[in-house]
């Protein structure tokens, strides 16, 4: 099966190891098509940015061919209910399947995130996917670029959260809420002894999961596809109108 | 003051009566400016036109001058968490607002919304505004445009929903749910004998209550403007990467 | 507009504040006319002077002429029920009020109120309005008529739960959860740099909202008027039976 | 032990009943005391009808000497926090028992109470005390007084709410949710097959056990007693100021 | 009356303990017969120890004869549910009872337990039962068996937790979260003013209050007895298929 | 990798067919390891059912080797919390992968199982999972076993439900409530034009990919394995104590 990774920012190097991560769980058969933004904002901190990537993102999801299943490259979970409603395959959020792959292993956990600007708004989808009494969210104050500079101190601070998480919040898993984290789960799974699910890995695998099992995204209510959503469709929203 | 009514499709007429419906209830010494998307949908039905409105809608707050508040005159609050965290004026929804403003008058209310496609979007923010023991929502099965045509039979579907909803879901107050019926509010409040809730004019009294108040959007946390924001900013995230 | 300001204690001063407070946010054409609770504690701390008050409260609303909508000038919402269903015009509760007021503002804040004994009682209105997940409660162990000596060190007491709240809820706006405290929000601002949102202004604002909506509360359901609650019913209800 | 039973409306037949009710599930051992608002409402259908009943009832309450326990007899538990801040012995309120006992009995139940104006007042107890998701409430268009008079039919309208509770709520146990109710329990739990739970017996019986564990309602907190809540202080609430 | 207490370990001295605290609180009239389980673990520390605990447990509660009522004595609730379905009279669970007599007394409150591993067992316990706003609850790093053995320290450990609990969670009142603590609630009511609630002494009088009330688990929905649940039939269960 | 599917009740032709949907969505190099209890109840309706079966499921996992995860093939998820406390490898429930699995799909959905006694079981687990705003349960008044029996009329009482619950609970999408169903999801499927889950494929693609991830239950806090929980373990616990 194919699925397509978009990283919904436009900086490729996220792109890059999002797509290792990925295909270091993928099963067998699964191939890995992905998918850089060519609009919007080059990293997604907060509401603002996560709606100025949603026309690059979109427009990724609607010209992909020959795919099975998509996953949406940010752990904001910036454009699922939109993406679901556009296209007939699955779509999968990196918050949403790291939320529900952690209740598979622990009754509490703790997200780690970048930057206290993206706390609230990670703790609403918890609400939301029904975890509000089983997960906290902390911010370890790093810009999400930083992750990918190796002198920035991101790791440290990354760790010192999750001390506090195990210590605090009587956390008995932890969730790395960044796909630019996602190379540092095995190591850090490794030096703290609790599971710590990266949401890039999570998401590959429930893709896969629903498209084994036949299962593809519900046209009945609120993610009915409206007529004529095509790549056409979805670029003239964008015309000024008139012009 | 100087309020922003941001119609976020394309539809002038739309824009027109929200308009009115603003102006019916500002008071004294407030202006309302109004502004229509320039791109995206002619009507917001769902998660993905919703998406798709995104940067008209934001490209219209980004450039407005000498404004106190802004209204999204849209029922779905399409955006409205980007809007705040994009400019230091108050901004306002019109789900948010109604809710709250029939919270003043009765224990239980519904909302009629237009299409089922609609309805458990806005079951969703009743959860996320906190009033999800106290408002149902139900859809009338009317395309948000059939409202501007008068031989639709629009109005009949909403007053058979609203009958339902006295009946059988114990609504002591009536929500319209979109935009689109601000003019109905009146008449059907008389035929009923129950509140009837507008969200513009809910919203426009919101925005007007905040600036006589000298409350604005906390920049602290969630809604923390990032760097240089400015309209070139929003622009540029349109721009395709390497264009 | 005529809008009365019901101070349910017995505390003139209080009653003062409170009306200078409200004029200085009331639009142009609002008129706040005042009344002081005849009957009943001086001060509201907790359950029992709540329930002590509602007599004297209820009196003054039920004798008042001419008057659009009230506000009831005590955070902790004492009688806001009963006073919806004794009279036809809105009535307006301080923390119900700043609670929405809030909302608007920021995703998460922190209600700073006067003693340990009300911190609980204004968490389950804090529950009950659905803000359960968004909104704290701090006591800063001040007595209320403590707030009118100037030399009683309250404002230190204050400002140090402000503080806390900010550093230790992640609070992004503060809502003072005390009538008595109207005066501060505006310098209180200014010094923490985030909405401080003073219940007094906000149920005003509220007031006014819906006096121009032409809004009142339902009379259908649980704020249906008992036949015959007239004045002489309130006071009648205290004659002692058989006298 | 000596438990007082004060019914806050001035009914001395509902006071009567509810002291049968009370007699018939006492230990040995124990005494019901029972006391009659002096002033305040006949009946008490909502929220207005109670706010005039409470200083009737903390009246009774104040002056009551000898006695271990006291129950409040009307299903709104009207006042209950008040009179546990004012005194040292516990309160009980019939609502609050009832919901208790009947959730060792089942785990879905249906509250039937006299007037739609009382449904939702309840509905929000039933959320205050964690029933949210288990009980459900209706009405059964019976005026409290009418459940004195033999042939007002109101026998029948309850049964039939019963019915619809077992069809359609799923209901696997009844609560009568009315004092005046008390003596219809046992011959409904007969006819139906399935518990049916008077508020009275729940109460006294609540109020059996606390005093046999020795405990009291505690004076940390938001239950702590203000200085000199004595019956004079009580009284003296209610002199218009100044005279 | 005759209440059964089970304790569903096979630690005599645990019943006994259990069976004094039961007594000391039972009514005239009523008589505590013991049991204790002949088969399973020592003492119930997790989920896997309440497991296996079920067959020991619902056997003693099969063959028991001329009973009233039954209390499980472990304050993990362990297979409640099961024997409310298996026989026909009440069954009460120590964690529940307690919970709801504390919610009595207080509107806040913590339950202090043992170990680590059962914290989170009776977290979602605490919002199963509805009490998720209310309560919190603490381990004292006490191993049940250790509350047994009088020079373990045990005891020093629950009261630092009982210190915290006050200082910390604003608690109002303190429910020991074991049933091998059922002797200590006096003495820590005494030295720390505030209730202190014992959940097998909770338990016995919540069995008496059903029975006196004629009130027995509902057989319509969730709690219906399977045909022929007969002690043969418990014991059948669990010979190996074709043996 | 090898996954252990085991039987909960001692049904042979359920293994069977669980075994035959496990296999359907396995992925290459999964090999699917079949278990049915040696002892406990031939179906499992209801708690008491529930609480008996597991002796015989926790035997099975205790004795597995060479196990990489297990699916416990029963819809209510008994003894899920102990399985993973038992054990190193990720045990998986049907109902909690059911309904995560259907969350990616759909905002809305209905779990249709065989018994009212049921029923109000699955309504508690979807509470826990956090899904009491989003999911139903209905019940079809069929025994499990009736299941097994092509005659019995059942399948045409499956589809009532799946009827009633498109058209009166907004069901976007339907999962099959009983391991039983297994082989009728995708003909249902294809016949009602919306994702029909079935919960023993869900779960075996969550144990694939959890073992994928190299994730597996947290040995921090609630899951902690106690000592010595070899198989000897679970079988003395069942040998009636002092022989």
């Amino acid at each position: 099966m194919r699925i397509l990774l978009v990283n919904p920012n436009t900086t490729q190097s996220m792109t890059d190891k999002a797509a290792e991560a990925a295909r270091a769980v993928a099963g067998r058969g699964t191939e890995i098509i992905t998918a850089t933004a060519r609009m919007g904002p080059a990293s997604i901190e907060g509401h603002y940015d996560g709606a100025l990537a949603l026309p690059g993102l979109l427009s990724e999801i609607a010209v992909a061919e020959g795919i099975d299943a998509a996953v949406i490259a940010c752990f904001d979970d910036t454009g699922l209910d939109a993406a679901r409603s556009l296209i007939g395959f699955p779509v999968l959020g990196l918050c949403e399947s790291a939320l529900v792959t952690a209740g598979f292993l622990a009754h509490r956990f703790t997200v780690v995130t970048t930057l206290e600007r993206s706390r609230v708004l990670l703790e609403n989808l918890v609400y939301r996917y029904g975890f509000g009494a089983r997960a906290r969210v902390r911010a370890a104050d790093i810009p999400v670029l930083e992750l990918e500079d190796p002198v920035s101190g991101a790791l440290g601070k990354l760790r010192r959260q999750i001390e506090r998480a195990l210590a605090e919040d009587g956390a008995e898993a932890i969730i790395l809420g960044c796909a630019g984290m996602a190379d540092l789960a095995h190591a850090l799974q490794q030096e703290f002894g609790v599971p710590v699910v990266d949401g890039v890995s999570a998401a590959v695998k429930q893709a896969e999961a629903l498209v084994a099992q036949r299962l593809t995204t519900s046209k009945r209510g609120s993610y009915a596809t409206p007529f004529s959503k095509t790549y056409a469709g979805v670029m003239a929203a964008f015309s000024p109108k008139g012009m």
